[in-house]
């Protein structure tokens, strides 16, 4: 391995152990908004990270990552089971770059223990996320079911088709920096699967909408789980460059601007709207909002391009948050639907609004044409058009399946709902 | 860039991370020490990392480190608002090392995002240190805006005469290697101005003394924060060399045995002074005496050295603490004045007695002299008068503008202080 | 220094800091697992790590990894006390590589600072495990006395005959890659030379059994403990290669997946025993038995291996957490024996099983044969005796210190133990 080759490996590990806080902080902003009684909502993410490992290295990271079968998912056989399995010949399989990391693909250099790391961390804060409409209404065994389902096939098809290099969006020119699709917006689609069999239970159990959880505050958890999910988010986007550059430093910068001018307009347009000091709950749901809306073209953009999406990301934040507060046939009080969801598709168009090329081409995008607010023009609209397939073909297939892995768990559990009432009881 | 500048870059934004993680971990050890009903200050800490981004990104980062005007403050158009702006030109901002990091000056390569994410964590906790004298007093708007000015001219000041190659201090002789004035000491003096308005605004209610506010444990958040601001403490002090060498890894010794040194003998004076067994309350102010005393010179002295500067920081934090809580015209539970004034100033006075030139020089200080215990003589009397210059320029200047900033801002809000009682029943 | 030297000192120092978070995490398991008011588990594990810090670099790192006398024990007198001292002859103490880490024994270029702090933290942490059964019934100044010569001799004895190339185990053959014979199985053995004690006393005062210590969680916390001794343990393990090489790569593999497979196989055999949803308890420890077991395991064997002792690690935890709850002369509601001890030796006892040369050698142990389930016959068996003879020999040996330790402070302080009842009232 060269020096510089070397150099990424450590930042993809570095960024990669920042990435794996984040699965279980989820569960600490759960309880952070909900109260520390949730407890299941811990023992969910410790069951999501451990899902992550078990099931990605199994055989999900083949599906993501390895070559794909016709550009639509990666030959699951590429590796063996295991990440190589119980063979010795530790010089073939662990030496040198995996294939999409060598000279004739990405050329970072990345071995496949690093990228192994980095995407598992990925794909298991994905599903933390789609988790926190879970709550106390769905079996936990049923959300071990989904999660393996989650880690083989629902995680991993939009990886292969945007970051995989021979995936069919890619192929077409979806870029998506660190996840504003594939992550954020995929964790959308996936939770609209599920809060939906949930709902088609809780009507056939005679409920005229589904009971809502209500916010109480627990501080010391909110602050500590925003606290390790920027820290993450550090990881997070900065590791997505997959190498130890000058734009891996600027990201750094982007995502941090973002968040904190979200922060700001967050705070602002809430003052506006109520007129009495904002809470905790705001400013975290601002920072969050921020990182979210700058993952997807942390690596495309200025760090003054990076603020005026935070400052953004703000007021949407607040719009998304009371319009989806409108639907009474789900609870989403961790806020999934107005964050994550909107939050990252919104990221993932501006794409073709703010990017300059400069720093598209040292974060790995050479291809990717100036915003349309940069001289873009014409190549920056059919960059909108082809990002807004990727949001369809992506949110349609993950729904799709989500909804019907429910259903599936559904006949084989004989319900995936718990019964509510009892379950707040005990926690 | 060179791999030595890769490895002085990538220790940097690892320093800087650790860092980052200090502002917040302040807000958890006020709620340690004043309870988890201190929520504000859990918003306030939140508050002081976005707005040191956001206006150390403005301006405050440009008024501290571009190239000075007379050597009294940065230039505040050096390098465009928002660290270059919308430029795309991400190759003439972006590429090579800041000014100062250049061969010219330091000579270590550290590019503007790294150096940028590095200070702004440090601008960023000082404020957090000043504002627990803060607690339920100040308004939360009148807060906001002090922290605006803070970042722009208040951090800025100490940092542009010390810590930039071209400030008047740092000609004249001035060294602090990692803080002493620069964050602990300024902190102090402006925490200072702070609770003279608020105490202005107490008497001008007719109160005989200030509230005081009492410590209340919370043994989970503090021991958290402790182990938080610890870990930051590697950053912030091993960081500081701005370069991967030997002495930054002799400077992770100095740091952790100052840190356990204080903690034994806080523990064992205070067991003198009580006949009781030391509180969790103790131990963790122990340990940040300990790092607080060694930050000034954690780079110039030998490990032996660190050991007996810790060892003294206990009973001095003991003497200070019962000093301080003499006045009751302000009330200051975590302690910024017996601990981190105090103890910042003291080390900052210690660099005349304990460097030694072979340390310092290694940490980037090469014309240090060594101290009165090394030999220093003549030399080493000098120094401590330049420091105590330092010392007496920066806290009155601070001092100043700190009670003028809060005087002013009394102006436009009509008070800078909250209606303290029902602040505690709304926490 | 190279940079290939430069790479691995910090890839040592990232992972020390990795484990430095460890002990003190160690007593946020405590008041996860026993409830928040047990805030002197807190204070103890804040004065292991200081106690670690002191007292190692007074002398016990010199015990530990100073050429040995006789393969017996550190030269004490080596390096100094407190690293060196006061020498200012920073170019010669502190240049280049620790002398076991030069060329002519692991040939890594590790610096004295680097690898004091990354050794300095697995010390701690190890007393951290001791102190779980210290609970409140062991008088806070008697257990730091027992600190004092643990940090010198107790646990420096395994250290310099296992990881001191001049050892006289490592002499014989025995490799232990993380510590778990060094660390999870000294841990047990002196930790039973301490209940010991405490029951002589127990006894003397007419109880008929050890009055046990109830369960009773607090979920943010066991939950953010296991979170961070997870993420201390890529430290412990990855950075045990002491290189950045591609082993150290493998290691954070074989650690993550043995960790997530025993919790899955915890959860499915805890499920099978009580027919009940699993708790959060289970789940941190079976996590953490994985751990545990992979540990001096984890640079030897295929990731596929990992996954097998894992799943092996979670039925291994029930029955000996079943077996030790037998006992009622002792209190062990953390699980340092069924856990830490059982899982060590376990762990080590494997080497001779599951060990495939290749992983070995890249990891620094290229003298060890194949294990007995891949070809590697009688040096395999002959591997096993050697491991059973250094588990002999820690152990009665760590056993019969720690009791004798014990009580010789029970001489001197007229006893060892508090009066539990009374520790109780006032946590």
């Amino acid at each position: 391995m060269s020096e510089k080759e070397l150099f990424n490996n450590l930042w993809v590990l570095i960024s990669g152990v920042l990435v794996f806080i984040m699965t279980i902080s989820v569960g600490l902003l759960e309880i952070g908004e909900l109260g520390e009684d949730h407890r299941r909502s811990l023992l969910k993410t410790i069951l999501i990270m451990c899902s992550a490992l078990f099931f990605m290295s199994f055989v999900g990271f083949n599906t993501a990552f390895a070559p794909t079968i016709n550009g639509l998912i990666g030959n699951p056989f590429y590796n063996g089971i295991f990440l190589g399995g119980f063979s010795s010949n530790a010089y073939g399989v662990f030496s040198g770059a995996w294939w999409s990391m060598a000279p004739t693909y990405f050329n970072t250099g990345i071995t496949l223990p690093a990228y192994f790391f980095f995407e598992v961390a990925f794909a298991s804060v994905t599903l933390a996320l789609v988790g926190v409409v879970v709550l106390r209404k769905v079996k936990l065994e049923a959300f071990f079911l989904y999660s393996i389902v989650y880690f083989i096939i629902l995680w991993a098809l939009p990886a292969a088709w945007i970051w995989n290099p021979t995936g069919w969006l890619y192929s077409i020119g979806v870029r998506d920096f660190a996840g504003g699709l594939v992550v954020h917006g995929a964790a959308g689609a996936a939770g609209l699967g599920i809060v939906l069999q949930v709902w088609r239970e809780e009507k056939k159990k005679g409920l005229k909408e589904s009971p809502q959880v209500r916010v109480n505050l627990s501080p010391g958890w909110l602050t500590l789980s925003v606290l390790l999910l920027w820290l993450g988010w550090f990881g997070f986007n900065s590791g997505s460059t997959l190498a130890l550059n000058l734009e891996a430093q600027i990201v750094v910068l982007t995502t941090f601007l973002a968040a904190s001018s979200a922060f700001l307009s967050t705070l602002f347009f809430r003052y506006i709207m109520t007129k009495e000091n904002p809470s905790l709950l705001y400013a975290v749901n601002g920072i969050l909002m921020g990182l979210i809306v700058i993952t997807p073209l942390a690596g495309f953009v200025s760090p003054a391009s990076a603020v005026v999406l935070g400052l953004i990301a703000g007021p949407l934040f607040l719009l998304c948050e009371k319009w989806f507060s409108k639907f009474k046939w789900f609870t989403d009080p961790v806020g999934l639907f107005p964050g994550h969801m909107s939050g990252g598709l919104f990221g993932l168009l501006m794409i073709a609004f703010f990017t300059q090329k400069p720093f598209a081409s040292d974060a790995g995008s050479p291809n990717l044409p100036n915003g349309l607010l940069f001289g873009g023009g014409y190549p920056a609209l059919q960059q909108l058009g082809v990002e807004l397939l990727g949001v369809a073909a992506v949110m349609v297939t993950v729904f799709a399946l989500s909804f019907v892995t429910m259903w599936a768990i559904n006949l084989v559990l004989h319900g995936t709902t718990t019964d509510y009432k009892k379950e707040q009881m005990i926690a």
